[in-house]
């Protein structure tokens, strides 16, 4: 049994005279995320945002735009079809739709590919692969119907592979509990002030949504052997953006990580970490976007064979 | 339109009672290469082997063995399942099943998993993932019905990615004849006294097949400018496997090589790369293989986005 951490994700803004998303109620949005084959679990709010934890990650919910994550075997593409279907090709402002490396892409549904079927019958967009086809790479779809409505959005994904043995042994134990990944992330002297809700999925793996004014952090770990995955994502700008990255990985110690950056300065060099794969990239003249894939140094390493049957 | 250049590969020993397979004759290895949906393009022998080039690589035929290389969309399990319905189970003494990183896995007929299941229901084999999920990584069936035939089976497969674009510009280019392509892969201060078949197709490929005794060696190039790749292979052990490496390296320029040796000592560290990726694995008590992943240094590699539409 083998599960999927790898994300795909979409980011729409809608024109000013939609009306307020966050006023369509949780069954309106329990029928988006059904679309692909995800369920709502919880959700939170404050005065600016909603933000959904699903079974299969998240989906945050503010006045004119949305943004949606999901991992496993979903077919985020049909929640944002959907999405589409239901407001108007006329009334989405910009379209963000990510698809990142996969590790069991023979699992899902449909590839990159596939979905850009869908979404180029519908919206006369941009694809890009950025990344070599051989290593960590991250595909984007881009759809702007004025100019990018995302350049306030400074967002930092960082997503972690294989973390070393000892870390991921302590996630998948099953005495676990939910306090006990809360220290083993560090959560509390980060994001101490923010709303938090989170959950421990059997036999392992954990989700949580955190929300601050219009400023959101989520994370999802998958702990399996063989692929364990952690991501992590925020646009507050507050909190520094190295100090996040080196706080999760000193936390987590995985052997390769990557980082994908919207509209932020280059991060700096990490002690004990070489970037082997850098691609920076203007999607619009408002929204660019750095990815950038590092590994431990000695960057020499060592992997086990792993018995199929 | 693109072309996946990484290979299938099958190894097949059949017992000494079965008959020299070399006498089966062309239209018999034309109906296994079928199979895969590949075709015999040229053939050339010697007194231990037969080395037919395919449309899609290579085929070795000696007395009790074959050796298949295919690349592209071919299925090669199934030349394989078509090979073991016609000799029988019980004359199979060995069986290497092979699958390398793909790039455009989504364009394949089957994955690696897909033929398993074919597999495992006629040759109760094993399979292993050598490398990470997340990195080049290499896929192994392996079936013995007594012991390893392969004990003196020295192989050394050489894969190289993303050729240097100045060396991937000339190798698309319009006016290329196969001298050129020797010339720029160096073919003649090595393999001068190897019997010689190539083939250039188009747009841009190039396969060449080389014997000398029982031995081959196989190179087959896929310029392609987004994912161009080269392979090579021999089973020659009086040629140093490093310096071979070493002279392909320099001629081709890759971003990243894998190396995989069958039955063969640690290969030295290259000046200016670095292996990021190393795995070490026993298939049987005769047959040990080694993986390793390399990049260039300085590590640090800076990738264009690719425009996808």
């Amino acid at each position: 049994m083998v599960f999927e951490g790898s994300e795909k994700k979409i980011e729409i803004v809608v024109s000013d005279s939609t009306g307020d998303l966050r006023l369509l109620g949780r069954k309106y949005w329990e029928k988006i995320v059904s679309k692909c084959n995800a369920e709502i679990i919880s959700e939170i709010k404050n005065d600016e945002m909603i933000a959904y934890l699903l079974s299969e990650s998240s989906l945050f919910v503010w006045k004119n735009s949305i943004l949606m994550i999901t991992c496993g075997k979903t077919s985020l593409v049909n929640s944002l079809l959907e999405f589409v279907k239901d407001f108007g090709v006329l009334n989405i402002e910009n379209v963000l739709f990510q698809r990142k490396n996969e590790y069991y892409s023979h699992l899902q549904v449909s590839n990159f590919y596939d979905d850009l079927d869908l979404l180029k019958e519908l919206l006369p967009g941009s694809a890009w692969r950025l990344g070599e086809l051989d290593g960590h790479h991250n595909f984007i779809f881009y759809y702007e119907q004025t100019t990018a409505k995302f350049e306030n959005d400074k967002t930092l994904e960082l997503l972690m592979y294989n973390l070393e043995e000892e870390v991921g042994e302590t996630l998948r134990s099953e005495n676990l509990n939910i306090k006990n990944i809360r220290d083993i992330l560090g959560l509390d002297s980060i994001f101490y002030d923010y709303q938090i809700d989170d959950f421990l999925f059997s036999p392992c793996g954990y989700s949580v949504n955190g929300i601050k004014d219009d400023s959101y952090f989520t994370i999802h770990l998958t702990p399996e052997k063989d692929g364990s995955y952690v991501s992590f994502e925020t646009n507050d700008e507050r909190l520094g953006h190295d100090e996040l990255v080196s706080h999760f990985i000193k936390k987590l110690r995985p052997k390769s990580f990557d980082t994908i950056c919207f509209n932020l300065s280059q991060l700096k060099a990490l002690d004990g970490q070489t970037v082997i794969n850098k691609c920076d990239h203007e999607i619009s003249n408002k929204l660019s976007v750095s990815f950038a894939q590092h590994i431990n140094n000695p960057v020499a390493k060592t992997s086990a064979s792993y018995q199929l049957f």
